[in-house]
């Protein structure tokens, strides 16, 4: 039985492990079978995505799927606390996928549950699994990820997939990092010390699209700004359009944790950089994996 | 691999397969059996019996079900466009069901996916697997659907059911068709017009009444009236009562597409005429047939 | 085929049955298997806990799940009336699980249903299945129902676990039963007067707490008070804490059915007595017990 709260929760290993369990899946040589288990989706935030995604990765291993994947007329609405709500889904399964708007819910899940806990999002701290299919995704397309250009690219600072990512590098040798963003959408401090590779801080994507193997784009939400003048100023300068990809190198790759809202022009959507879609499509056979791995592991 | 959109995908052979399907499931000499795949609910508009029908359609072919049947909590919400929430739904499943409100929506999935698409619903414009359970419940009556006179009555202008009615009459021979609706609800002239078949339009049912075999009865919703004055002045005329079922032909049938709200009167129920729940029954069998076919053609 | 709407539906006989062939389950001697027949959830009023906990325990016996867990964005939304919405379900699946706000809503829908109907707590009236876990964890720890000290605490007016439960005790032979509960919400004197068995009412716990084997709590709503000074006086008095639980006896057992909000206090679940997290543990095998006998019956 193992948690999944962070991406230090994995290995090098681990990380290559899922990968070629996901290739088995994908390539029909591993039909996983976990023979009616029961994996429920406790989304206290919503998400149709991540809750679809998981959903059909436990139904195509062989998994039912119990659980909410919104609070509405649930009894957390009653004002039932957190912990009580887990333990009844500890009761009712054997593994509990948790997103939640507050930072630490999933570890908090994992203090209470003696069922394994999947974090699927809490607030501006985590997402594992996202970063799962984000290296998946570059593993799939560069045969592996040591070796390459990545830019961070967007909100830096409260996107929890950023934070992931970046942990999740710690396990491989990436070339070099940059992060494009701008200064009030700066990764945080607390992350970027604790790396163990450098990165390199840019407010310009021209300054070194060139150079990049991996564009990961986020979307800049207007609500992160104290005032609308600042975003107005700062939100052309971070969309990805047909401009900036005619300087990125020709088997570079743009990946998206989506939904996109206008970060990525769909003009874009046909280049062969944009790889976003692929990317969302590798969410279903790695969470077969990851799952498969926890029920039957 | 074939979409669903309009009645007119549908031949006239291809209506009586799904029939004869229908009836194997319905006689227990078909077991369907799809294995696992998978089945999207894409309802942006919201709606009970046609989700859980489909649901439970899947669910009996063997199919595993997931999506959404509201899009509250939806990444919808957060701003994504429906083209990519269409190409998420084309990652996981392998038959998409489509609800919307604007009319052409399902056309436009069917252009972003590559998975089929069946419209249950789109706006004012069609939801033919309605019409296929309409038909269907004829066929099951009287053995077939040529020679009928068929009465279409209440609002025909903003009824998709209409729509997808009188389109699917044209691949089968019936005798005549009546429209009984106020002036403000006539069916649509560009739909009369592409008939192959000749309408006759009338006001009050009990000019023809005697005469129809089946009689199809709809909604007629008060936020169609500009004038509430209105809509008060002919709504009494158009709701189905004992008195009007007392001049229909014993061996005649009512269909509804239900839910019905107080345009047939609950008396009705236990006319012999009134076989609307029997033709919701049939909703289940006959999906089982277009979706078996669906998956595995 | 029957119908499960209130406590008195089951003998003695039939709960014991029940209570081994949930015994069989948990113990791995029964592996229940009603091969894909199709259980629909028709939550009017929301809920989490029992709406997951009967999702887990058809899914469990290998049943397929249908309906909704609320009715926004349903067709009783749009108007549809309870006797329709029932009908439809009817259609669709094996058996009916029936929440509803109003009195004796799962009573009618037994009159218009053709499929079992299982009552999941129809408004102040009864909440049947809750009755069989609360029992079953009785039994489960004392090894019988009989002969035992039982004292419902809180609401006894307005709470239908407490009237289910009542009535369940007819078919067993309680010691004593005491009642505790302010003057204004005293269980129900049409109930109290159909009992087989005495009961004793007190407003203040301590008097008779140090006598209880079977503490069954449930919460006391502000809402419940046309004053919410008279609130603010008993609530207090209302609440098992750590200084109440020292005057129990050490064998004794505390049930709630959850969920809780503050009439347990957190530091309670640590001790011996809290057995309700247990009792919620036996709500999927009771279930799957229940609906195994209805639907292979």
């Amino acid at each position: 039985m193992r948690h999944v709260i962070s991406s230090y929760d994995f290995s090098r290993e681990e990380f290559h492990k899922l990968f070629e369990l996901s290739d088995e899946i994908l390539g029909g040589k591993l039909k996983p079978n976990v023979n009616g288990k029961v994996v429920s989706l406790a989304f206290f935030e919503p998400s149709t995505r991540t809750a679809t995604s998981f959903a059909t990765a436990s139904w195509r291993i062989g998994a039912k799927v119990i659980g909410f994947t919104s609070v509405e007329g649930t009894s957390v609405e009653k004002g039932e606390n957190f912990a009580d709500t887990i333990r009844m889904l500890e009761n009712y399964s054997e593994c509990i996928v948790v997103r939640h708007k507050f930072d630490g819910a999933a570890k908090f899940a994992s203090e209470v549950s003696e069922k394994p806990i999947v974090n699927a999002g809490d607030g501006k701290h985590e997402h594992p699994t996202q970063s799962m299919i984000d290296l998946y995704t570059v593993y799939k397309v560069f045969g592996q990820v040591d070796g390459l250009n990545f830019a961070l690219f967007g909100d830096l600072k409260y996107a929890r997939t950023v934070n992931s990512l970046l942990r999740a590098l710690t396990r491989f040798k990436p070339k070099k990092v940059f992060l494009i963003s701008p200064q009030q959408l700066r990764a945080r401090r607390e992350i970027v010390q604790e790396l163990n590779y450098e990165v390199i801080e840019r407010d310009n994507p021209y300054d070194v699209i060139s150079d990049v193997d991996v564009l990961y784009v986020t979307r800049i939400q207007k609500e992160r700004f104290p005032d609308e003048m600042e975003y107005e100023k700062i939100k052309e300068s971070y969309v990805v359009d047909l401009k900036l990809v005619e300087h990125m190198k020709k088997d570079s790759i743009i990946l998206h944790p989506l939904p996109r809202v206008n970060e990525i022009d769909r003009r874009v959507d046909k280049t062969p950089q944009a790889k976003y879609f692929y990317q969302a499509s590798l969410g279903v056979p790695i969470r077969m994996a990851l799952l498969y791995t926890i029920l039957t592991g």
